[in-house]
């Protein structure tokens, strides 16, 4: 399938134009950008930053304006649009008939808009009936939550299956890659720890209510509990670490329950052998020192969703911490999962 | 007066000699540390990590055995010993007669030693009363609590004061500084955050329950609340970063409360002009971004506490961070403070 | 004396206005920015990024508008001001009569301006009277050189006067405040080592050529010697550190020759009593570890010359590696430092 | 065929172990280290510091005593010994005809053994039949060369080869796994550049020297050269940067033939095909902010040798930076190529 990418130059569509080199399905056939990178050479108009070599058809392609105009051939877009221009240019793209998988904030809440983590919540695909971006379903988006909300929702979600979740204590450890290009200054954050991430907190409940709200009869119930959360950055490159506490309806008689909620999961897409899916979707560290940024962020191509630390708690039921790559698992890594089982639920097609 | 530093060629020790230095009340007079050190020119036995020139006087001291009869002409020892020494060494000076200000974790947790932070507990200092390493009472041994301990005690002891404390969830994100040196192998912890930190989270409940207990007829009455801890290692030098979030016994109607409690809030030692009480030992924060271990760790010599970003919460009532210096405010410079509060108090005395 | 910053709320005014506190000659009175900042208070127009308090009369003052006008009860001012804008309004305050002390790059080169570090070309400052930005000699411009070329000929000069320099090779590592803020992305630096830093290199011979250049008849005679020079960018904060090899014209027989000529040369403005002159200009190490930027740059106020690995060479007659506060003595505090000479020579005044 | 892995547990030991997974043609069947290891899983045995899994049959070996009885199976053996006593083991295995591939220095200036880098000198391999381990020549030591020896000479061998070299000016800013495990404290390397690496300096040049050196009649002539080197340590986890001047008997008439060069060089193991062979030994960068340790270390498995900043000099002929993975291509990845290359040319066989 020919895919384009909205928002290419930026830190996350490089990202995308990384994780596509050689995917088995997709097929990058279309560069946009902003009025500024439009006409040049990619390799002109990107300050290329990933650590492996800009492939050559990437380089020498001329970045298009962000206009369905100029995308005529593919089947459909990636968007790794700034949010300043998100919700413009990927309305305009589904209105003219062309699927979006947007790793933008904009359509985050609508509520036609599936916010969507494939193991999580494969059923809020079918909120994508109920969009109105073209008169025949052809045109629609799809989203992938904030980089925070992703790995927290996957930590919780085989716990909330089992035993229903009433409160959550979060502090996170952000990367700086989550900042995008520029983003933090070294000055900020050489040797340091900055107690605040402006917008970032509250993102995180609404997202992760959404996420694990129940589908039913063509809207999201959100899920209700209650979150106290602090959100800060520290000098590690890629992969937000979680600090979490939580609090059950039913709370488990002992942590080793736990443990087992994870283990016997049921994952809903482990049958789909999508290419982005991980081998394993939790891996459960035994070594108190594990998980870290540096050592596990990129397991399984960064797809993976770590936990360690499991213990129990006096205030709250367990304790634990959550790792997964920000900007693969928390960002375009999810967005081509997403995409990957849109194809197989037959949403988007050549 | 004349100070002896046991173990004042590790990490601690170099502190205490660092922070020495042109002090008003005390002269070091004597150095000990391990038989390997013993003999040595100072300048010879320690690998100098401090970013001051290490003091001529010092430099060129020979180090002594950490035997109480090498310490004949000091008035007291300040004690940076390893634990794994500790108990047998501060015992042993404290039977001689020379009084130990111990950083040392041994005697923290003994019901007749002090666990001192001057403006939280100073009449815990009669608990010295007790003691019985001498028949005339002229060695004794109190200590300052662990690094997590002191910016969490601090932090919280006029929010108990006034609100009565529950319950409390923490999440640090500790300096490599508080491990000593060579201490964190860079290979672990550059761009890195690592979710644990041995044998730390045991020792936050009791040192703060001691800290915050009544003292009544000689003895504490340790303070009871909830705690869920989780201590992590982060790529700062100095200073460690605290999430905490707080439920109270009578909850504050409004989140101004508890600004006002720090505000309102009167220092113990406040008249008593003790040089290494820092001009405010409070800093609230605005600034969102504030505090941060790099900008602030070493504001008023590294003894103040900083307290940012203070918000309601959800399931807790207040949610805050706390900084404070983890060598200088939580450690050595405690330990300092702790002496001079001593010789106000005549206990100390030449 | 009354003073004004331009560019003060930049990193380098931060510098200047940070420096200047409690300083016993000069008080700000005057802040100047750009259009943006001006009409606001300082604390709301720049973001702090020193590791100190901001003080409370600076954070109050109104910012002013770069305009000799709005300047008019100041004695002189500090220029901070990128070199974007330098040019137009140094030039403009020069002539308006108030003499500028820059630490922009524009005038460095200028015949008539004095490119000065106190200590190894006072003589220069000479060149002032060559200046005619007015009629009356009351209003010019000098200026410190680049955060390289100051340790460089700082390190140079007694081996210069010695031994004569031939030629030169280096390589830089450059700490990241050199950039300015935001300047370096902490995506670029962060367990990284950039080899090039755009613009750096090309400054290092001419300023290096002028400031040990000889002052004869109005005008200065340029060192001639060879250089190679690499600039580097790596994850430290402050402190520049250079790999110097050095060929001599006449070589000293032996490389203790070296270490004489620094310890034997006479500082010129030792007599001076400059309140920024720092106690020792030369710290000599024997420690082959040092110096290093974080244990050492701050020493002496960050107003001395670090040297450390003095050797003989094979292709060179000696190399070291010397170091340097860059944004200190290389920047803020050595204009500083030319500020107080000029008022000992008569040049300042009220 | 099967191999040992002598160090098992070391730093370089568990390169050696995650590089041979899924190796074509080698297998690791036996692991050795230190007594205090042996007898024990893997798992408990090593502190795992790669970030990759450790793989589970390895996990679960018992690690045996580094001791050739204990090694009756293996083809060969690669050592990952620390010096202190690669001498003995390693003359040991020889002895026992097991021939030894490896990265310890202690072997490496033995006039009988190859110090090989298989693009540079594979000529060199004839030495072996000098050795006298045994009798029959079935047990020999192979050497690699320093981690800096190893692209400096890489760098050099094409310009040697067309314009022959004369003098050479180095500084190293070398990556932090270059010491191992623990290795550097974060205390001493956080924010900081140290200006010394003990026992580095000396190594380069002999090493260098037999490198470059040609092999005739059974021995080396050494290169002869002048060197002037600077190694130093900075915040960087792998890949060392060097920043190379060189001087040449036949000076190149411009830097593009400097270019040229490296373009034109031909690649004696070109035809072998070795799994380790990377696509492009030579990586020459454009880019003036490249190459950088964090984006390219790790290109084409950590194999290749990246050029940058190629430009002519006034001193040398050419400067220019080169970087190379030091703990793959330094150290275990250039062991396993050189294995590779010793079963093509026949020394080593099932």
């Amino acid at each position: 399938m020919k895919v384009g990418i909205l928002g290419a130059t930026g830190a996350v569509g490089q990202k995308f134009i990384r994780l596509l080199q050689g995917h088995l399905w997709f097929e990058i056939t279309a560069l946009g950008a902003s009025k500024r990178s439009a006409g040049k050479e990619y390799k002109q108009a990107a300050n290329w930053i990933e650590d492996v070599t800009l492939p050559e058809e990437i380089a020498s392609k001329t970045v298009k304006m962000c206009e369905p105009s100029e995308f005529g051939n593919v089947d459909f877009v990636f968007s790794g649009l700034d949010s300043s221009v998100a919700f413009e240019i990927e309305g305009a793209f589904a209105r003219a008939g062309i699927p979006v998988i947007s790793n933008a904030k904009n359509y985050r809440m609508d509520p036609t808009v599936p916010l969507l983590v494939p193991e999580i919540n494969p059923d809020h695909i079918s909120l994508i009936d109920k969009q109105t971006f073209t008169g025949d379903g052809s045109g629609w988006i799809v989203t992938n939550p904030n980089c925070v909300a992703v790995p927290l929702s996957i930590s919780l979600k085989p716990l909330h299956d089992q035993f229903g979740i009433d409160s959550i204590a979060l502090t996170t450890m952000q990367a700086v890659s989550g900042a995008g290009y520029p983003g933090v200054a070294s000055l900020d954050i050489l040797g340091n720890v900055v107690p605040y991430i402006s917008g970032e907190e509250p993102k995180i409940r609404p997202e992760t209510s959404k996420l694990l709200g129940a589908y039913s009869g063509g809207s999201i119930e959100e899920l209700e509990f209650k979150l106290d959360a602090t959100a800060t950055r520290v000098p590690s490159i890629n992969g937000h670490m979680l600090s979490v506490s939580v609090k059950f309806k039913n709370a488990p008689s002992d942590v080793s329950e736990v443990v087992e909620a994870y283990q016997n999961w049921e994952n809903p897409i482990a049958d789909l052998s999508l290419p982005f899916s991980p081998e394993q979707l939790y891996l459960l560290h035994e070594n108190e020192y594990y998980p870290q940024p540096r050592l596990h962020a990129d397991f399984n191509n960064g797809m993976s969703l770590h936990i360690g630390r499991i213990r129990k708690g006096e205030i709250f039921d367990v304790n634990f911490v959550a790792l997964a790559h920000n900007t693969i698992r928390g960002a375009a890594g999810g967005a081509v999962l997403n995409a990957e089982l849109l194809v197989k639920k037959g949403y988007l097609k050549q």
